[in-house]
């Protein structure tokens, strides 16, 4: 599959690029300053260009009608109040209010929305009367048949609700507007020891020469609330608000502000992959100099970039980069390509892009495949087409550990008699093919049955004997759990196995008395966020499609937990197993045909407990399974062991429980997840649940300790508006661990006791299997 | 209305009385022994009996099928797993191995399930034959046509959520059976300063032979998980995971263990008043005894008991009370009886049921439409019917303040001429007639205007002019807002007030120059707690039913909020004002109609935090209002305030705002919740939102400061089965405020800083007013 190349790049025209194209004499191919602009920005290899909507006369306009000046001068104040009731009934733009009026200006343009609306304002009167202000922006920006319009971020938590509640307003009153969000991508003032709000970067402000009326300035009086602002996560947290209280629209997107100087890895960052992120603003301040003086960017900020610049990492589509001030002369060297220009050479060195481009990669074959969610296979109980079994006998590396594994048995196996192999579940033959190369590699004396149940693939299997295997197969059409296998089984071969290991039912259908391949298998779960998966969930046509397990490709998705942690060690690994089956069972009670008399021992049930060290969202499970083949041969999709055991294996993508209702959990939390395997005479099928804690007395202890942006842990200096610039900050990479990453102290055993108190919990999932069962 | 008189006191059959009564000759009108006891019971006065449904052999023969003695001696082993294997294949009982195998013994009984099932047990095995044996008892006990069982308590925290997995799948199984969960109200060994699982009452144990092997108390193994049961809420945090993982089934309840001692008064209690609570169990034990040496209760038992007997604080329907050890024997005087005339004396005194049978109170008032959910009226989108209009008029409080506020007025007003009023919606004219009389009172001359645009009561009006009011009154047929009135109203009266202040457009209708009756009124709001109402909520026909604003008379509905509380004081009262709407209004600016240009004016929007001292789940808002009519006369329907300024007013029942997730609140926690009154130009709605958080570092410092059950707070030395008897606990009310209510060291403030973490939220309600609006 072809790479769809080229990561799109935008280029910001500011207030003073208009003002001062409009001073200049038009030229005959741009009737307008805009159009002038926008044919420039394409001229110097720009894709898009992204301009502000309004012009300062309306800011002039708006505050004068809204902030009322004085409230001492009754008479001007009732004026302003006639002037804003008549437009609060009639909304509308005068001419000079806008920067743009015709449809080729506004082709291809992304528009940032006045900057100074207060959407979240402590005023109602303010808020209210911004809140019209943007329903009219949005308008008219709809009225050109803009698609997407950036909106000016929320300035403070206190009133975040405001601010989300009158963007859901908007998302439903502008049926086709996509609205994005700009967000710094944290707040960088709690390195310095105080909150402040949100800041705006100095490049987008409009460079209005209408001074602050004391209304206006309300947002700096807000920023004493130090709810959940006074950490790295704060600007998550209001995203999180925002979506949340929007419904996770698939009309609202994220405009990440990378302003702010980036560690190179650090856990808070990896959350916003998971989150819907529409753009990328980049100001040529973020720019350092290299040695030679041209610029490029800090080490944190250009993996985040490359990471952001493959669709593997974005919840919609590859965000576009809007590139600001490259036409300030900032760095001495390269001019305003330079940036456009290490943007494009970062996206050709990307290691994703790369994988997405070399073919046999897990990331080449699942082109198209990412975060889409499929029904888990039932063998069993559906006979598979052939096409099938053709996807997955291309995968190089299963069926290479499967002949391993059985040349290894054959090779051990004790006595020259003549060794009876049995592969159970054979398809259209590819695990039987193996068989036989390894029976010859071992120079072993052999037989090889294969039973199928499925008459078509029966048909292939004839075929086959007839073409290549000749006397040294015997086939046998039936089910393998009742069939009567002519000879006793020395080495019994299925690939029953699911993406969850024993969700295709492998348990119930495998026992022998000799070897079994698999001989032992395990399932393991993670508590994962992805609106992205949480929508497509969603999106199902019944209410059963929030309580079924997927299998999924996982892109748009993180991980929630860490490795360990949490009140005495109590929590596991960052992926924890839940069960094992062994075959053969051991002590088993069989009826007079051989058969189990009930299911009881294929039921099992987990209790994990997870710590979760940065605030995130749980939408679901991520599901994996690791097995032995034989000796130390096995499959493996666990995410920090298959590169070890089965790299490169394409054969199986993780399976998804999905929650219903997305649970919030803070950072430094624990997350109960149970899940039981079920079983009646008839089915099979997995119930889950989840319940969060929190150990406040570690917490608090452990919060204590380093205070956020204390001052012998950050040496970053720089006001909002001078970020830092042609030198790397001392911040970014070196205090990494410690300042970013507040997990290190949690590991520390806590003296100070314990209380662990529960604070969430999901609903419980698929009960008796009313949504999903395999069936038997 | 008449009340339905007499708790319904169950006495308990024990295994005991029924092997002493099987050991006893026939009598000729009880054929078998469990009729007789039965028989002998109903002659005592017990209302039902209440028995074990199987018997120690049934114990036996699980114990020895599946619990595996020792695991050394295989061939027995392997004997008792073929037993185990062959009864999971087929699971059913022995004759003797129930108490009962007549329909006529089984009417009108309440089974006991065996107590040994461990079904939380930390063993898989144990737990899978558990569960076999609970749905085998439970089918045997509906084909008794049995309809409720009551389930042995959970025994850990930890396993919790498997008991609840259990009980959900027994519910779905078993679709006419009702299930009820037996438990504690508290964890008495909370108080011992050690954590223990969760006792259950001696008098409940089944008096087996057999002695427990090994597997059996795996559960004192498993004490040691610190979360959540080190304190008073445990057990109801047990509840909760059981209740939400059974989807708050309607088949579901609690059998409410009062065996530990209660407080007189603790905010701890109050939470189970909005719980199913369908049964009570009292031990004989429990009592103590009075000077004379007769059976009574301690203080706390007795006011929890008293209230829980009227309909007014149980979920479903009055709890039956379980009497058990009545004939041990236990107190020097009364004999058997003299327990259940205790319990009959406390109801007959109890203030709810006294309420409830006076009449004029709002208790006798409200009979049948506690918890029930109505629809707000839309008076001015909708003309009331005649007996709407009845109901309301019946009021002995309301219309007696109009009046009183129309004579102050009358006598206040300065000057000799005449004074014009007017009616705005006169309704059926129960206003118009007052005005009058507070005329006449005055003594001043006065003419009356009453306009009403409903033309069916319209008739009703020209009734009255013509019999009773003549040229005193002038009808005006028409909307009040569009209306011209010929002479400017000196005062202006309306009664379009809702339950919520607003809510029936009153800011929208209400324009004077003169005075306003109501001149001013407040809407007002506190967080609730109630399966109840969530459940009805959630049974509405669609979606919107969990998005709407509902008037109800609140009964089985606990309120979460407590006084104050949290960092630095940032909470406010239990009961928070939302906003104020101002008559006449000031400053308006008008069109030549003299009507406002928008509605701008009429939106509001309050952000509020609550203290929320005991864990408990959001299930939605409770709205009020309180107005102002004149100078001090007003009404209220604030529940801290009603009674000083409107006693006994029926007219208004409270609004309920349903959240249609419930949100987990743990204890000290604090809860956001925002609301917004918006508007178009056709409808007016509310929205609605909360989010919760913790402040991990004041509550981490008070819960250090004093431990729970730390020696120096409690001298409770009971062991588990030697209850406080025949003295009242000293434990009991002496330290109430310090070892029940750990708020007190809450409202300290706290040195140590704050950290604010945020820990839930709910979605947004009622966006764009799409579930519900007042159409203008």
């Amino acid at each position: 599959m072809s790479w769809d190349s080229a990561a799109s790049i935008s280029t910001l025209l500011t207030h003073t690029d208009i003002y001062k194209a409009a001073s200049e004499p038009p030229t005959p191919d741009a009737s307008t300053p805009v159009l002038g602009l926008s044919s420039q920005a394409r001229s110097k290899g720009y894709d898009l260009v992204c301009l502000p909507l309004t012009t300062d006369k309306w800011k002039q306009r708006w505050t004068e009608m809204c902030l009322l000046p004085t409230g001492t001068d009754l008479d001007t104040d009732m004026a302003a109040e006639r002037r804003a009731e008549a437009w609060r009934a009639k909304p509308g733009f005068l001419r000079d209010e806008v920067t743009i009026t015709q449809l080729d200006e506004a082709e291809g343009a992304t528009v940032l929305i006045s900057e100074w609306l207060e959407l979240d304002a402590a005023d109602d009167w303010v808020r209210h009367d911004a809140e019209i202000a943007l329903q009219q922006e949005l308008a008219y920006a709809s009225y050109l048949n803009i698609q997407t319009a950036i909106l000016p971020p929320p300035r403070s938590r206190e009133y975040v609700s405001s601010y989300a509640r009158t963007v859901n307003a908007c998302l439903k009153n502008s049926p086709y507007m996509h609205i994005s969000i700009r967000l710094p991508i944290y707040n960088p003032s709690v390195l310095e020891g105080h909150l402040s709000p949100i800041p705006t970067s100095p490049s987008l402000r409009p460079s209005s020469p209408v001074p602050s009326t004391p209304r206006l300035v309300v947002s700096d009086e807000r920023g004493t609330s130090e709810t959940a602002s006074g950490n790295l996560d704060g600007t998550w947290e209001m995203w999180d608000v925002i979506r949340t209280i929007c419904d996770y629209s698939t009309r609202l997107s994220l405009t990440l502000d990378l302003t702010p100087p980036l560690p190179v890895k650090s856990g808070f960052l990896s959350k916003w992959k998971a989150e819907a992120i529409r753009y990328l603003f980049l100001p040529s301040s973020t720019f350092i100099a290299n040695t030679k003086g041209y610029p490029v960017l800090p080490k944190g900020t250009q993996s985040f970039i490359r990471e952001s610049m493959t669709a593997s990492t974005c919840a919609m589509h590859r965000p576009v980069i809007i590139l600001s001030g490259a036409n300030l002369g900032l760095h001495s060297l390269g001019g305003e390509l330079a940036y456009s220009q290490y943007l494009r050479h970062l996206e050709k060195t990307s290691p994703a892009v790369q994988a997405a481009l070399t073919s046999g990669t897990v990331e080449n074959f699942a082109q198209g495949y990412q975060d889409y969610l499929q029904a888990p296979l039932q063998p069993l109980m559906d006979n598979l087409q052939s096409v099938t079994y053709q996807t997955f006998e291309q995968d190089p590396v299963k069926y290479h550990n499967y002949e391993e594994a059985i040349f290894q048995a054959l090779v051990d196996w004790p006595g020259d008699d003549k060794i009876i192999l049995c592969v159970a579940g054979a398809g259209r033959g590819p695990i039987v093919a193996r068989a036989l190369t390894a029976i010859e590699r071992s120079g072993r004396d052999a037989h090889v049955y294969a039973v199928e149940k499925n008459p078509n693939a029966y048909v292939t299997l004839q075929c086959r004997k007839d073409a290549e295997w000749g006397p040294k197969v015997s086939l046998l059409f039936g089910d393998m759990r009742f069939i009567d296998v002519p000879e006793q089984a020395d080495i019994l071969i299925s690939e029953l196995l699911g993406s969850f290991g024993d969700n295709e039912l492998s348990p119930e259908c495998l026992d022998a008395d000799g070897i079994s391949m698999p001989s032992s298998y395990t399932a393991h779960l993670a508590p994962l966020s992805s609106s992205k998966l949480y929508n497509e969930a969603r999106a199902g046509k019944d209410e059963k499609s929030v309580e079924t397990p997927y299998v999924v490709m996982f892109q748009a998705v993180n991980l929630l937990s860490g490795d360990g942690g949490g009140t005495n060690g109590r929590c596991g690994p960052q992926i924890q197993e839940c069960w094992e089956f062994e075959h053969p069972r051991r002590d088993a009670v069989l009826d007079e045909r051989g058969l189990p008399l009930t299911n009881s021992h294929n039921a099992r049930s987990a209790k994990l407990v997870f710590f979760i060290p940065h605030s995130g969202v749980l939408h679901g499970l991520a599901g994996y399974f690791e097995a032995v083949l034989y000796g130390n041969i096995g499959l493996s999709i666990h995410p920090h062991r298959k590169d070890k055991i089965s790299k490169d294996m394409l054969s199986w993508f993780p399976l998804f429980f999905p929650f219903k209702e997305p649970l919030y959990l803070p950072s430094n939390s624990e997350l109960q997840v149970s899940i039981w395997r079920l079983t009646n005479q008839r089915q099979v099928w997995y119930e889950w649940h989840a319940e969060a804690f929190i150990d406040i007395v570690s917490v608090a202890s452990a919060e204590s300790d380093v205070p956020i942006g204390s001052p012998r842990s950050a040496t970053y200096n720089g006001s909002l508006f001078s970020p830092p610039r042609n030198t790397p900050s001392p911040l970014v990479d070196a205090n990494d661990g410690f300042s970013f990453d507040r997990r290190a102290s949690m590991r520390e055993p806590v003296e100070s006791g314990s209380r662990v108190i529960k604070i969430g919990h999901t609903s419980l999932h698929n009960p008796g299997g009313r949504s999903s069962w395999i069936g038997l």
